[in-house]
């Protein structure tokens, strides 16, 4: 039998300052800092001086570095799989084209259904991937990723499997989300109720290839009532998964409401969320989750109510939403910023949206935070003060990548 | 005597697309284009089956490619030399505090003196370079650099000093710009004429150590007077120097018309420039420089004359404004997308505004499009159309760069 020696971490970073986020305010600051790990999850996050010994004595790789340490960043709303773009439809917009010209001349959600569907599950992979890519670069370590511009069956399918795919090619946690109440397909015009009879047949027989972790809808005058969002949310319920929606982003339809009556992770967008359904999301411990890329790229003037959330404590997330569409928008640190300046977040609640909130708005009690046990998903930033993740748009501020405790490439790398 | 041969390109590449911008209107479009250079200079840039011979024939290296080309972008106005970060600032501002308490926080332009004063030349070198790479590595291949942070003149030399090292650090072509008319030093409080005389007696001493390619100045109710900026351009001219200038950025004082009395490059800002203005900048052909970032970070909403510029075919430039306190960007491609947004401007506009407008604006004729005879300068991007330049944000949109026809790191490579 051989002796037992004390089992080294797998690693350990010495000489940069860690923002851990561990406690419910502020960055959770700790100056000249040290974070070990093994397994896959934190082993030590605090002082360098506090360290049990010496670092070669406690991890097989000691890795000096500098600037700070966050969590992984996680996109807690994306639709970034998807076919084609829409750039030719977004410059014929600012070309002064009209809603119906830009129909005429193919553009629209319906344009990137088409794309989708004639897409193979190889094709829309290749075109998916670097989106992905790109957010793990800028420090995204987690990713949600809705369907929704399938809205068939196999198209569905395909698209969550392809976001499957995307969590194993990048060896990142991929949370897969069903929309497939996203919009009304052609098969269906004018017949909203028969297409949510589908979309609930779907659901099971996807359940069941283990695709789903989330269904979500669109809750809008021009999406699907608060009745046909019901019955979608039932039948999740029926089958054990958490909801969540588009809620309340053009139009008060008591969305934020209906999620909260689920019991529901988040309700998402909310600009028009009203003071009653933001006490029952408080209640529920529904989370908000702030899109602000759509926000600007539409030029939308009406706020989330940010201080009721406050002041209810409703905790805010800030995901890209990206979607070619809406928010063409490949950074969850550009995310931030724009939160900042459109929603007047502070860059620590923008970072704390971005990692601790955006973890419980998929749910996700092992992330988001700097903390012993936690995964060891986290980012080197090359930065003086995190408040500067939430102040620069551009550059290669992330150093380097981590995920699992190995290292990923990043812009700058 | 050997035997003369056809000298052959340094570089082909084909299988792109090129925008060349070489028309008066619209992206200059040739699919499946080919682009050859020799000694820095494009010697092709048409149809790929309109080449005078086979690929392997005409140049000593053959890159097969796809995406797109367009030129290298040219960011005419930066103030990316400085040193420390206002972060912090940003942060206490979305906390609430008032512009005195940030003040005495240390806040504000003149923290950003004490930070560039304290800094060695090396030292800012140090820290300014990264934000240059970071303009390079999303496609800007020549940079125009401002002082403005010295405010005396050791301190503005230093700033020149650098500015001019990091074009030779990264081999692109930097143009400096004398602003030491940009705040107020504490040594001149309550003394503006006086320190305009030192600004005045600094100009010659740096012009002759070749330290000077434009004068600029930031007129302003918070800055200097038109009379001051009078004073300042007069000594431009008394030494062949060209001027630009801050422009009806927060008040119309008449500013855009001064620059166009002075036969100037550029006015820049101009959100509150009268039609006057506009028809005197049309005359004297000085171009209008949009700068979407700091209208982005202060949430203005006064619009520049978009529609008289337009109109009366002022051409306008797009550039980043790089700085610490309204601009903290560090992608011109990313000031192009807010410039879309925010001014309503076509991706095509955008684009023109960042590359041969912009190089109008330096007074620079060989680059901005893609012609036989212009510089060997332009990017790869990974795009399916060059609308998608003015419509993401973030992501590593830029496959390569190229800066008289050598090849450069970029996000992506
Ligand atoms: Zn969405
Ligand atoms: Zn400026």
């Amino acid at each position: 039998m051989q002796p037992t020696t004390p089992e080294r971490w797998d690693g350990l970073i010495i000489g940069a300052s860690l923002a851990t986020l561990a406690g419910a305010r502020g960055y959770g600051e700790i100056i000249d800092g040290a974070l070990g790990w093994r397994d896959g999850r934190i082993t030590y996050a605090g002082p360098r001086d506090a360290l049990p010994g010496p670092p070669s004595s406690l991890a097989r790789e000691v890795i000096e570095s500098d600037g700070w340490i966050t969590p992984g960043l996680v996109d807690c709303h994306t639709h970034l799989v998807f076919a084609g773009d829409r750039a030719r439809e977004f410059e014929l917009r600012l070309q002064g084209a009209s809603y119906e010209e830009i129909a005429r001349a193919g553009g629209g959600i319906l344009s990137t259904v088409q794309a989708v569907r004639a897409a193979d599950e190889d094709e829309l992979l290749r075109q998916s991937l670097p989106r992905a890519h790109a957010l793990l670069a800028d420090g995204a370590t987690t990713l949600e990723i809705k369907s929704g511009y399938g809205l068939d069956f196999a198209n569905e399918r395909k698209m969550l499997r392809v976001a499957r795919r995307i969590g194993v090619e990048l060896g990142i946690t991929v949370r897969t989300t069903y929309l497939a109440a996203h919009a009304l397909p052609p098969e269906f015009s004018d017949r909203p109720d028969a297409y949510i009879d589908a979309v609930i047949d779907w659901l099971p027989r996807l359940h069941e290839e283990g695709l789903v972790d989330a269904v979500d809808a669109f809750c809008e005058g021009i999406g699907f009532s608060p009745a046909q969002t019901r019955r979608v949310f039932d039948a999740a319920r029926a089958l054990g998964l958490p909801v969540k929606l588009h809620a309340d982003q053009l139009s008060d339809l008591g969305g934020a409401g209906l999620v909260a009556e689920f019991d529901g992770l988040s309700a998402d967008h909310v600009e028009h969320s009203s003071d009653a359904s933001v006490r029952a999301m408080a209640q529920a411990g529904v989370v908000a989750v702030l899109l602000p890329g759509a926000f600007h790229v539409l030029r939308e003037t009406r706020l989330p109510p940010l201080d009721a959330f406050r002041e209810h404590q409703v905790v805010m997330a800030v995901a890209t939403d990206c979607n070619p569409g809406t928010s063409p928008l490949m950074s969850l640190r550009q995310a931030m910023q724009l939160a900042c300046i459109h929603f007047r977040l502070t860059p620590e609640e923008a970072l704390r949206g971005a990692t601790v909130h955006a973890s419980r708005a998929l749910g996700l009690a092992d992330r988001g935070m700097l903390k012993v046990g936690m995964r060891a998903d986290f980012v080197q930033w090359r930065v003086r003060h995190p408040a500067e993740l939430g102040y620069w748009l551009g550059g290669a501020l992330a150093g380097a990548v981590w995920v699992g405790g190995e290292r990923r490439a990043t812009q700058a790398s």
